[in-house]
C-alpha cells in the first residue's frame, strides 16, 4: 500500500521510543520527512476520458482569474508611476540551476514585465556561501527601489533555510514565509504584513467561484511550511473546519472524503484518485509534477496531485494542472509586492 | 440546535458578502467571537452514574503528574541554588480582579513556592492604562531575577493584547504567545522558544500515558489563541492527523466521533456528550467551567467541557476535571520558567 513505505521509514528514521520520549529535548528533533511515495504514477493512471458527460465538474479557470488581477494591479502600477514616479519592484535570489525554479523565475520575470514592476535577479552558484546569500539579501534589503524580495526555494541542502530567511527585512517578504508572519497568520486579532502565495492563491479562487467557507470542512493534503501550513491556517481564519493529512496520516482516503473543500498539495502525482473525493467537492490541485511524456515539446508535461479525469467526475468544481492554482500564486507574489511598495511608498 | 445560535450569530454579525468578498482589507476583519451557546448546562446533564462498570475508561490523573514534574522541578532548582546561588523567578503581571484570575495566580504563586521559585506580582487596577502595564513589563523585561513573565489573560475589553505582548522579552515568554513563537511551533525545521503550556500539558499527558500519536486522528475542539491554537500545532508536529473544529463548524460530533485523541477545549460546560466520542478515544478535558452547585463549600463547582460520567463509559481514557489537564498547565508554566532561567544563566 502507498502509505506503508512512509510508515516503515518512519520506524526506520525514528523508533517509536524516541518519538513518545517524554519532553523530547527539541521540537525539530521529531521533524520527519514528509516523503510520500506512490504507486499511482502516471503510468498507471486509467485512460483519459476524451468525452466528459454532463455531470463534470466546472472547471476553475485560474489563469484567466489571475490575468484579471493582473490587468488591475497594471492599472495600480500606472496610477502610481504618473503620480509619484515610482513602480514597485522584485528581486528574486536564485541560488543553483534546479530545472523546477528556473522555470519558476521565468514565469515571475514575465509576470513582472506584464504589470510593469521592476525585476531584479541575483543569480548564484550553487557552491556559494550561506554569507553570499545573505549578503545579497542586505543588499537587497537597503535597496529602496525593491519593495519585495524573494529566495527561491528549495536551497540547496546544505544551507540553512531559517538562518538566511531570518536576514530578510519583514517589509519585504512577500512570499510571507517569515515565523512572525506565519504566527501572525495563525493568531486570531493578528494580522500578517504578508499572506503566503499559494495559500492566498487558493482561497482567492474559492471567493471569486463563490465558494461557501465558513462552517465547511475542508481538508488539505500536505503540510509543508510554503503551502499545506499556510493554507490551513488561512482556511481557518475563513471559518473552515480543517484538517491536514500528511504522510503518516492513517486513511488518508477516508478523511479527505470528507472534505467539502479539497486542497491537495502533497507532491505525488494522482495521488488523490476519484474514489477520494466526496461528491459535489471542490478541488484545488496544487500539485505540479512534471511526468515523461515523448508526445510533448519538452518530454514532459506537468500533472498534478489528483487524478483530473476521474476527480471531474465526481467533484463540482475543479483547478487544471497547469492553469488552475499555479497561475494565482505568481499573480498573488505580485500583489503582495504592489502592498508592499504602497506601504513603503505610503501611497494608497 | 447548540450551533445554530452561532451561525444565527454570524449571519447577524457579518453578512455573507463580507465574508465572501474577494481580497478583503484585512483577516483581522473577518473575526469572529466564538460564542458556544449551549442547551446542555449541568442543570440538563444526565444523573451521575455512582457505579461505574469495568469497562469504564482509565482516568488520567494530571495531578499526581504535575507532582512528578514539579518535584523534580525542585530538584533542579536546589542544584542551580547550590551550583550557581540562583534561583528562578516568574513574574505574573495582574490588571482587575476577575474571579476566575484570581485563583489561576494563586495556583501560580502556591506552585512557585512548591519548587523554590522566587515569584513577583504587578498587581494593576481595571482603570489602569496600556502604558501602565507596559511599564510593568519593561520593568521585569529588565530585572535579571525574573526569568519568565505572563501577562494574566484576558485583559480588560479596552486593552490591545497583541500591542501589550509585543512589549514582553521574547526570551521570558513563558506562556509562549508571542506571533514569533506561536509561528516557530507552527514551522518545520524551527524551535519555539517556548510552547504554550497547556498545549505543552496534554501532549505530556498524552505521551506518559503511552498514547500513540503519530498517524492518529485527533480532533481539537475550539480555536482559541491560547489553546486549541497551539494544541493544534503541536499535535501536528508530533505526526497527528489533526483536525480543529469550533463554533462555527457545521456537525461537529459527526468530526469529533472520528478522533483517536480529542482535546476539548471550547469552554462549554458538558458540551462534548458520549454519543460525540469514538468508543476507545483517550479525550482531554481541557475546560474549566464553574458551574453552581448550593452543597458545595463555596457554592460553586469545576466541570469540564465532556461530560465525565458519559465519556468514562465510552472512551478508553479521560482525563478528569478538576485534577486532569489543570494541574500540569501549572506544571509546564513552570517548566518553562526553569528552561528561560536555565538558558539565562547558562546553567546546563
Amino acid at each position: 500500500m502507498v502509505w506503508e513505505r512512509s510508515m516503515n521509514k518512519l520506524s526506520r528514521g525514528l523508533s517509536s521510543s524516541q518519538i513518545r520520549k517524554p519532553r523530547p529535548p527539541s521540537l525539530v528533533s521529531l521533524d520527519l520527512i514528509d516523503e510520500w511515495s506512490s504507486t499511482f504514477t502516471h503510468s498507471h493512471s486509467p485512460p483519459i476520458q476524451k468525452s466528459i458527460n454532463n455531470d463534470s465538474a466546472r472547471i476553475i479557470d485560474g489563469r484567466s482569474a489571475a490575468e484579471e488581477i493582473k490587468s488591475s494591479i497594471a492599472v495600480e502600477v500606472s496610477r502610481m508611476k504618473e503620480s509619484i514616479g515610482k513602480v514597485p519592484g522584485l528581486a528574486v535570489i536564485l541560488v543553483g540551476q534546479r530545472r523546477d525554479s528556473l522555470a519558476y523565475v521565468r514565469n515571475k520575470i514575465m509576470a513582472c514585465h506584464e504589470v510593469g514592476f521592476r525585476f531584479s535577479i541575483a543569480e548564484l552558484p550553487e557552491s556559494c556561501t550561506e554569507d553570499d546569500v545573505c549578503d545579497a539579501l542586505s543588499n537587497y534589503n537597503k535597496d529602496a527601489s525593491i519593495h519585495g524580495i524573494l529566495v527561491q526555494l528549495p536551497l540547496p541542502q546544505h544551507f540553512d533555510e531559517g538562518k538566511i530567511l531570518n536576514v530578510l527585512s519583514l517589509e519585504k517578504d512577500v512570499d510571507g514565509f517569515h515565523p512572525l508572519n506565519i504566527g501572525n497568520l495563525a493568531i486570531q486579532g493578528r494580522e500578517p504584513l504578508f499572506i503566503p502565495c499559494t495559500a492566498k492563491g487558493c482561497i482567492e479562487l474559492l471567493l471569486s467561484s463563490d465558494v461557501e467557507i465558513v462552517g465547511k470542512r475542508a481538508v488539505v493534503i500536505g503540510r509543508s511550511n510554503i503551502v499545506g501550513l499556510p493554507t490551513f491556517l488561512l482556511l481557518q481564519r475563513h471559518h473552515a473546519t480543517v484538517s491536514i493529512v500528511h504522510a503518516y496520516s492513517e486513511n488518508p482516503e477516508i478523511i479527505t472524503r470528507e472534505a467539502d473543500i479539497l486542497v491537495a498539495a502533497a507532491g505525488v502525482p494522482n495521488l488523490v484518485r476519484g474514489s477520494w473525493l466526496k461528491p459535489g467537492a471542490v478541488v484545488l490541485d496544487v500539485g505540479i509534477n512534471p511526468i515523461e511524456d515523448p508526445e510533448s515539446e519538452h518530454g514532459y508535461r506537468l500533472i498534478g496531485d489528483v487524478c483530473f479525469e476521474e476527480a471531474v467526475r465526481i467533484a463540482s468544481a475543479v483547478t487544471p494542472v497547469p492553469g488552475g492554482v499555479g497561475p494565482m500564486t505568481v499573480a498573488m507574489l505580485l500583489l503582495n509586492t504592489l502592498e508592499a511598495a504602497k506601504r513603503a511608498l505610503c501611497f494608497t
